[in-house]
């Protein structure tokens, strides 16, 4: 069965409100097995809203309308309905003391404009609103249903899981939608999407649909089945293709981030980390840090932005930034170590680099940066060049060191 | 003029991401007076986007595509302009060199198939992506315009505001509406609306309208007229009595954040700042050095987690700590005053707190959280309970923490 949204509304036209209505219900939907092909917005004017509603009714199943529903004059969502399918406005008294019983709870006496919403067209079925005045609405003509919900999200969302996924999902038989989403850093979309081609064209039962972010790729299989358990077994195959092509570049699954990857294994083996950080700030602790648990890792972590700084808090020596510079690979490399003996850590991770957009030196770029990792043994270090403005350099730079972080772990004992 | 936005993307359809893009562009059409009469969004599939394209073309003069012009297989936007529009595919030599350079910048070698984004359809203007790889394309119809952008945000917004605003605007002759935003911090949302219930009901040539976030309350006006000149005056009337009744909790206007305006203070005012965090592990020090001169006034930040680590790199004595506590205003005080020892600034800045969702003593709950700032002359330190979840309590925390040190930063010399 095919469902198309029609939002209604002027604020959404003009930008003032992000669409999440469209999202909320898209997501609803497709955990129900039942395809969107359109989202349409359109303002509270008669003519293009009705030409609207009829389009939609011509090449979908169900059509769910939001907003417009209030009681002023520039609501004209039931006129609409009630025009395009031929029906008369019946006043409800249900509605009417619906309305009545809310304002008493919140002891106002109800203006005369709210009773605009107690009508209704003929022969729909009204919605219990129980956060606002303005009822739900659902008709059915033939073989397609017509639906309209109040557009604020509080209001909306309940009535929408209550009785409109319900309804649909007995309709549509029952099947559903599940997905999984795999996460993959460190190589760029091109080259996911190059090792992964086959696989974008399974369809129909299960697909597999490349998003890129900043800094990650995510590939995202869904899979249509009759119960969760095929839906499961449909997306596992899948899923076990790509974990072997992309080996230790999946950070992980759904909802993992990287901080939430690096500090799951860092309880898990039982190691401490901290971070000497340059162009990026204090991101790597920030994001570390919105990690519930992470004190059981973290001591202290450092932004030395200065040269000065870099010397006398991490002991790096002033020999190596007067030859290198306070960007390069010696000056990283030092400035891990500082501040895993600084903080007495079993690893000390660190970055600089140059984030812009002023501070470009010669052959010294907006971009440029170095990453790197030391422990007792050992001490690695990367170079990168990112582009973007200052906080995307600043984010790339903090993946690839939480991702240094990451692969370290991986392997360590 | 009337303006149509086509988003195209099963992402969107499926409500896996919010369709952020649409409000960003209708937001630009509307404040160079474009009408934007319907957004329509569809998936990657040419039957639907063409009938989608036809039918915009046929009642909007400017239609506005953004998604589907990657580099894989799903990506079929151009192919359905070109079909539509009876127009064969080129390849362009131009793109491909820009391609090539942005490859050659991040040292990758470009797959084969990204070369696919060079093909633009005949007679076509293509716009350079400075960011991604797809390029921008505007089609002139005659009287009508098509226009491909990016899906990406980081993409689309930059081509967007630098080719697209400026010639609709060129083309649309006709009024405009100016929006301004005031930013207020440290009053809850019921506060402000007692405040200003009366501007609330202005219009229609300007209104107010109240917009909460966390620790932020924005006031925006929006002003409809023929001229610049003409909406700045009716903007500026309201503006002025909103400042005079909020004074200092104005923080400031549009595009300014706590964190750009207390960098500014700093550099206006010739003051240098350390931060010492506890709960927020690393946000201020990110926040504030996410604005672009942040060099000037940032010499070092320090994360103190552990209590070791506040005596070792702070110097808070270890009697404070064990007397109340590491979440205490005797040892936030401390803190301040050891990191502008350490880093030799102006100011210390400091927080210490509880974010939870563990970490709760007695008498001590999850979202208590102490604020101090210390000079060479004096010390003061607030107290604080937020709520929320632990990045909510961060946030908070990180925006008092900015906020009394932008307040210190007005009455400073």
């Amino acid at each position: 069965m095919k469902a198309e949204i029609i939002s209604i509304g002027t604020e959404i036209l003009l930008g003032h409100i992000v669409n999440n209505n469209a999202a909320f219900m898209a997501q609803g939907l497709a955990s129900i097995g039942m395809d969107v092909f359109y989202q349409v917005t359109v303002g509270d004017n008669h003519a293009r809203l009705s030409s609207t509603i009829e389009a939609a009714l011509e090449r979908s199943d169900v059509v769910i309308m939001t907003g417009g529903l209030g009681p002023t004059v520039d609501d004209i969502t039931l006129q609409t309905i009630a025009s395009v399918t031929k029906r008369s406005l019946v006043y409800n008294r249900e509605i009417e003391k619906e309305i009545k019983a809310s304002f008493k709870r919140r002891k106002i006496r109800p203006p005369k404009e709210v009773f605009r919403q107690a009508y209704i067209p003929k022969g729909g079925r009204w919605l219990s609103n129980k956060i606002g005045t303005a009822p739900g609405l659902i008709i059915r003509m033939g073989e397609k249903i017509l639906i309209a919900l109040p557009g604020p999200p509080r209001e909306l969302n309940p009535i929408f899981e209550k009785y409109i996924l319900p309804l649909l999902s007995k309709m549509s038989g029952g099947g559903i939608i599940k997905s999984r989403v795999l996460k993959i850093t460190g190589l760029a979309e091109s080259q996911v999407n190059t090792k992964v081609k086959d696989l974008l064209r399974l369809g129909p039962k299960v697909t597999v649909g490349i998003y890129a972010h900043l800094g990650e790729v995510d590939l995202k299989i869904m899979a249509k089945a009759k119960t969760k358990r095929e839906a499961d077994r449909g997306i596992n195959k899948v899923a076990s293709k790509i974990k072997n092509r992309f080996g230790d570049f999946v950070l992980g699954e759904d909802s993992d981030t990287l901080e939430s990857v690096v500090g799951g294994l860092l309880i898990k083996k039982r190691k401490t980390i901290a971070i000497a950080e340059s162009c990026t700030g204090g991101l790597i602790s920030n994001l570390l840090t919105n990690i519930p648990g992470s004190s059981k890792y973290t001591r202290a972590n450092v932004v030395t932005y200065c040269n000065k700084s870099k010397e006398e808090i991490l002991g790096v020596p002033a020999k190596l930034i007067t030859h290198h510079g306070a960007v390069s690979p010696q000056v990283c490399l030092a400035m891990a170590k500082g501040v895993r003996w600084l903080a007495d850590t079993d690893i000390g991770l660190s970055v600089t680099g140059i984030a812009g957009p002023a501070g470009k030196k010669k052959n010294k770029p907006v971009g440029l940066a170095y990453v790197a990792l030391a422990t007792k043994k050992k001490g690695v270090v990367k170079k990168y060049f990112f582009s973007g403005n200052r906080t995307d350099i600043k984010l790339q730079t903090a993946q690839r060191a939480l991702d240094m972080a990451r692969r370290y772990l991986l392997d360590a004992g």
